[in-house]
């Protein structure tokens, strides 16, 4: 993700005196840490906002968070774990006795505190709600019953609604008066008989509408009601979507159960986007904070897959081994083929991809896009056919393995706009993410074809 | 990016109502387009969401559009506009006539009118800013001073203000009076002498508090003042860090211009994350719906340096002709060790890029990630090392072979972890993105390793 470590120093300096963990301040506690200057570093530590205090302690060592942790104790904002790094989180948690866990749950919005809970092991986790007072308790329990990465998990239990036949007045009478409300919400929810919404106000609209007014003659009736077992994925569209600012959540009966609001949801896009990323290098999750046993197992199995395809073209290269033999040249430029094959390939995957994902690439345009890049492919291929060929005609002064590499150059970029389309189009059919999938079978496609053409024009036309 | 599209068909269902641009929607309008029933497609249409129009719009060819332009015509919601991707957006402009476009964009949000204005060349954006009043060509004069991607750029101009001596009261009966607001917004902001933001209260507890309560007394006053240039990159960083609703932008004198949302953050997000997707699949831009010789061009260059990497690996093969002559296995093993250093060196890479984006790879901890990765590397390396060795052996039934594969495997997998690492740190320090540029370098290293570690070796063995 680009953001200031990307810019240049005079950009980022933009953030001075608005961002708290900065590396002078990381320095500043370590060396206060080292002193045991307890005082100094609760001195630095205490005007620091969660989510500041939370990038700092994951630049400590161990030893450091523990003794960051003893200076700071009972003062810490709950919302410092909801900042924090999961793994990382885990550690700190381990630490803590169940009572000054349930304390921090209890503080937290429902959202956060689930997400605290869902990662604790079973019998914690049992441990933990028992130490809960009933009331949050059911609330807890009801909400783990949805699965881990639905619209469910990120709701706001708490929900300002009103009921239909209520004025502007009323409702600001109300607001005034309960206190079982959110600390910040940006809609009123409208709710009929059984609970239903049936209609949504802006905050901001209520504030400008005189008393007297029906709630019902201001409220925007085309609601987008997020069923509560709705996969997040889905929910971060809608909201992308349409701009919305929060959403209603409702249960199979179509009862109003909660409220997922914008913020929530540009924490899932950033999951999405490290997902993505992470699967385009081959891994599964971010293991930047895992101990090097773990990283070592999780990256393990991508590489194996890896040595699969690149066997596979070895065997292909085996086919030819009596004509390398003869003309060494050709050991010598086959990797060019094959690796401008894979960038070509890569390139359009990538767009391909994308479009898939932003529903932009569908069944009745495909056609169309695969012909265009199997186009953009030969033109290119031709650009660099005539230039390495050139190349390869100077270097080994013999036109005719110019004449090969360009030839087999022309294909495999044919080849690389036609499978980095077709690949993606074929695993979504088959409902495999190809987002996953589809980077290890482009490259085996175009290492194949890359060696097998260059390889076997080369015996055809040379030997 | 994942959404609805990567998902099993189960869960795609859980879109059924909620999303306009279905499948079912593009076929029936396209099938009425081609009867030429306007009639009936201004009724499938009409329900739409301005952002459901226009991703049906995207799906269709030159020839739908203009139909569906001519049916839908001056019922169109501007909105559109600000939804439509960019290349389609700049064709549909060029058939709109200045007066039109004048309309639209002064119904627009002003950061979105702007996003709409700054893509028109110099003539038609003198032209198009001469049609509109001069009130509010003055404010987008303004906005368009600043450089694209800055804050200014993304904010819009009307802000819901009140002074810091005002009551509850006060405030409410000035918001119903008050016609020049923005139509949704979450937090007022408390101005002092000369124009000042001094504190924000949001709307949602403006609502909940007594009438005569003081408004000094109930606002925040840790505000994140941005200023007008900084980078829309850090303007998300922020977002994101202290999970704000709105933000206010202030000018160089520290007045209040603007306040920017978080649906705006969300779309800066949104491009941040298409940046590093094409960065990595070698893109400079998303060329989706471009032209083939426009997107012929813009990948050209990324293969080019492509082009001069694989020559430098093929001359380190070239070093070792003799060797490869004499024995073929090696021509045919070879790619294998340069292909799994690349694989693991990108897993490592994309780990590290991700971290320095998020501030959380430091200076502070860069020498102990180095560490673990080449450590990671290394043990990752000899388990692949005796499979890949053993493998060898039996393929060509030479066990020195075997024994060399398995050391250059070694060799090459350190070096992918300590490349991983180095390189987008030194690149970082050299203020250049390493989103952009370590991939490349680090190919070019493990390919060159690879290569003179196994060929090197062998040789030396071997021969």
């Amino acid at each position: 993700m680009a953001d200031s470590q990307d810019l240049p120093v005079e950009e980022r300096d933009d953030l001075e005196g608005l961002y708290g963990a900065t590396d002078t301040m990381v320095r500043g506690i370590r060396a206060a840490l080292a002193e045991g200057n307890l005082e100094a570093v609760a001195d630095l530590v205490k005007p620091l906002h969660a989510a500041d205090l939370a990038d700092l302690f994951e630049q400590l060592n161990s030893e450091e968070r523990n003794a960051l942790v003893a200076s700071v104790g009972a003062d810490i904002d709950p919302e410092f774990f909801s900042y924090l790094d999961e793994t990382v989180r885990e550690e700190v948690i381990d630490d803590l006795d169940t009572e000054q866990l349930a304390t921090v749950v209890q503080e937290l919005d429902t959202d956060d505190a689930v997400d605290l809970i869902e990662d604790l092991d079973k019998e914690d986790q049992a441990e933990l709600l028992q130490a809960i007072p009933a009331e949050d308790r059911a609330l807890f329990e009801d909400t783990l019953r949805y699965p881990e990465e639905s619209a469910a998990r990120l709701m706001n239990r708490e929900v300002a609604t009103v009921p239909s036949y209520w004025s502007v007045g009323q409702t600001i009478d109300y607001m005034r008066s309960d206190a079982d409300l959110p600390t910040t919400f940006y809609d009123i929810y409208v709710v009929g008989p059984s609970y239903r919404p049936i209609g949504a106000v802006p905050v901001s609209r209520l504030l400008r509408t005189d008393r007297p007014v029906p709630i019902s003659e201001i409220m925007d009736t085309d609601l987008k009601l997020i069923p509560a077992a709705m996969d997040q994925e889905n929910v971060a569209f809608l909201f992308r979507q349409y701009g919305l600012a929060s959403a209603p959540v409702v249960d199979d009966p179509g009862r109003l159960v909660g409220v997922i609001t914008v913020d929530d949801v540009v924490t899932v896009i950033e999951e999405e986007h490290e997902e993505d990323m992470l699967s385009l290098g081959g891994l599964r999750e971010d293991d930047f904070y895992e101990a090097v046993i773990y990283t070592t197992r999780a990256r393990f199995s991508w590489l194996l897959v890896n040595l699969a395809t690149a066997i596979l073209a070895s065997m292909v290269i085996g086919l030819f081994d009596a004509s390398i033999e003869k003309v060494v040249a050709l050991a010598v430029l086959m990797p060019i083929v094959a690796s401008m094959g894979g960038n070509a390939g890569t390139q359009t995957l990538t767009v391909a991809v994308r479009a898939l994902a932003l529903k932009e690439l569908t069944p009745a345009n495909a056609m169309r896009i695969v012909g265009k890049e199997i186009l953009v492919g030969g033109i290119n291929g031709i650009v660099f056919a005539i230039l390495m060929g050139l190349i390869a005609w100077f270097w080994f002064d013999n036109w005719l393995i110019g004449l090969v590499l360009a030839c087999a150059m022309i294909i495999n970029l044919l080849m690389a706009g036609f499978a980095g389309t077709i690949v993606p189009l074929t695993l979504d059919r088959l409902k495999i993410d190809p987002a996953i999938a589809s980077a290890v079978v482009l490259t085996t496609v175009t290492d194949v074809i890359g060696f097998l053409s260059f390889l076997g024009l080369a015996t055809l036309v040379l030997l």
